[in-house]
Order: structure tokens, then C-alpha cells, then sequence
């Protein structure tokens, strides 16, 4: 595992690390300054990684209720549904941790869905986008959005979605993401659920 | 299996059959006129059922066509995608059979996600929904969309979500689902993939 050396990296991973070498950086050239990739950061103390069973102590539900509900997730659930995700496959859940604090300060989720369509492939979509609000300025969204877009091309996707609110388009459409006309409604039905 | 006993249904499926009884159509009763559900879906000779392996020879990849490019899937590949589906678990790949031509003529898949946010629960996704144009005026779109979406319901999503083009929205608007302001958006990138 010689490109994840920097210690924080003991112990298994949701998804093979491997899989984040290699990605296609030089499509993206454009789209940041200077020109970080998740292999080279930006800072040295900067490791971006698949998620591990270890991240509950690391603070990743608390970064993830800066975005959206998490509500009481004990470190069994936690656990529990980490080895769900690894036994579907298809949740490369990717983190970004600060060493020095060995806390995880960004999250991007990529999931792949089977498809019989397009030749039986597969598809992505992007989901529980966080970077810590104490790390701007570093262009650590643009670099974690674009570490799984690129895993996705890497991994045969036909296609990447998200869905996102009003002020978010200007954003992703910076990083390459495109609204198509007439085609780019998000709709839902949300669910009373009991709370645990 | 006592409720799918129309002959159509020998051999396995892709997900077990009894998660379609007991769904909550009380709760969709203004949403048809008249009131179908996928256990009485209107005509004796319509069976709602999960995906059978066997579907490849019912027409299942014909009838998707009439919705996207589905390019060259031969047998193999739709046996070793329908494997991988069952074996990843989440995906409710849910037809409409006309059992007197042993053919497929509408179909709609629930697939659902693992999340760690909202206690660690699950949300659902309406993906491929298409029914065979020559069976207009039975209501089999809304059948097929509320059957999934009332599954989601009971398989305990705290939110089902789709994707849609503009002249699609008053439908999914008449059966429940919402726009909801200012987020909303759906965006892609879309990936050259070599032609198989």
C-alpha cells in the first residue's frame, strides 16, 4: 500500500485503495488552482482515502451532520452498515482526513447502481457531499467531488449523476457537471419514519 | 406463493415475491380511478411480479428499448447482471406480465441505497420505468410506479427520489411526488464508453 503510507491508513478499507491510483487528473487540469489531485492534496497531512471501520472515531458522523440529519448512529449500526455496503459492493464511500488530528474533515460517496440498459453497466451518482466549514480555501470540495467523478469514469460508468439544491449548480457545473434541458427534475416522496 | 399463482411465475426471483403483498394501497386510494393494485391489477391476465431470470425470453430487454439505449445484451449478460443484482441485494426490478402472450409489458425498479445518515437507514430510487405503449388507458404506469413506491414505503425508506424530464412532472405530481423548492436539480456528466 505504498501510496497510503501516511499512518492514518492501518486496517481494512470500505473498498480497495487501489482503485483511487491512477485516476484520470489530466481531464480535469482545468478545474483547479493549483492543481491538486487526491494522491497530492495540497498539504502533506492531507490523506484522502477510502472510508474505514475506524472512522467513527474520527468524527465522520459528526462531519456528516454538517450536512444532514444523522440522528443516533451507536458504533454498532455504524458498523453495521459499513459491512452491508462492503458486502453489496458498489459504495465507495471516500474520505479526506487530517493526520495531524486524525479526524475526517470531507466526505464524498460514489454508488454505482447495475443497470440492464447501456449494455448491462453501470452508473454512478453522487451522494453526502461535507467538507469541514473550518477547511476553506482549499479547494478540498472540488478535490473530493472530483476523486469519485473520476473513479467513476475509471470504473466503466456511463454516466455520474447528483442531485443538488438552486445554489450548488454553479459549483458543480465548475467541475464539469451539466443540466440538461428539460431533463433535470429531481423529485421526491419523503417518508414518516419512526425515530429510533 | 399463494398469491402469484398464475402460471407465470415458476422459477425464482430476482427478490422475494412476498414483499409485494400487504402493500399500503389504502394510502393511494384517490391516486386511480378505479382503484388496481398490483395484486388486482384490473385484468385477470396481468401479473405484478419481481423480475424472473426467464424475462430475457419474455421480452423484458425489448420492452426497455422503447425507454433508452439498451444496446447488445445478450443471455449471458443479462443472466450475469440479474446474479450480480440478487447477490448484491436492493434492487426491485418489478414487471408487468400480459400472462397470455407470456410477455413483458411494464416494469419499474425500485433500487435502494445504504446510508449512514438518518440512523443509518436506507432511502429508495424509482429508476427505469417504461410500460409497452400499446397498453395505454389501464392505468399500468401508475400500477407499476405506486407499486415500487409504496415497497420503498415498507422496506422503510425515509425518502424515494427520481429523475424526470419537464413532461413527466404533472405525472409523477398526480401520484405523490414533489418538487420541492430550491432543490430539486438533477445534474450529470455524461462518459464516452467504447460500443460492446
Amino acid at each position: 500500500m505504498g501510496a497510503h503510507k501516511k499512518g492514518a491508513n492501518n486496517g481494512s478499507y470500505l473498498y480497495d485503495p487501489l482503485l483511487l491510483q491512477g485516476l484520470d487528473w489530466p481531464s480535469a487540469r482545468n478545474l483547479m488552482s493549483p492543481n491538486i489531485t487526491n494522491m497530492e492534496p495540497g498539504e502533506e497531512w492531507l490523506c484522502v482515502r477510502p472510508l474505514q471501520i475506524g472512522d467513527y472515531n474520527k468524527g465522520y458522523l459528526s462531519l456528516l451532520s454538517q450536512l444532514t440529519t444523522v440522528g443516533h448512529v451507536s458504533q454498532h449500526d455504524f458498523e453495521r452498515q459499513y459491512w452491508a455496503m462492503q458486502r453489496a459492493g458498489g459504495y465507495y464511500v471516500t474520505v479526506i482526513e487530517d493526520t495531524r488530528s486524525q479526524t475526517i474533515i470531507g466526505s464524498a460517496t460514489l454508488v454505482t447502481e447495475l443497470k440492464f440498459i447501456h449494455s448491462a453497466s453501470i452508473r454512478g451518482r453522487l451522494e453526502d457531499v461535507v467538507v469541514n466549514n473550518t477547511y476553506r480555501g482549499k479547494q478540498l470540495g472540488k478535490l473530493i467531488v472530483l476523486t469519485v467523478t473520476l473513479l467513476a469514469k475509471k470504473l466503466g460508468c456511463y454516466k455520474m449523476s447528483l442531485d443538488c439544491k438552486d445554489n450548488l449548480i454553479a459549483f458543480y457545473k465548475s467541475i464539469g457537471y451539466k443540466i440538461e434541458a428539460g431533463n433535470s427534475n429531481s423529485m421526491i416522496i419523503r417518508y414518516e419514519t419512526t425515530p429510533s
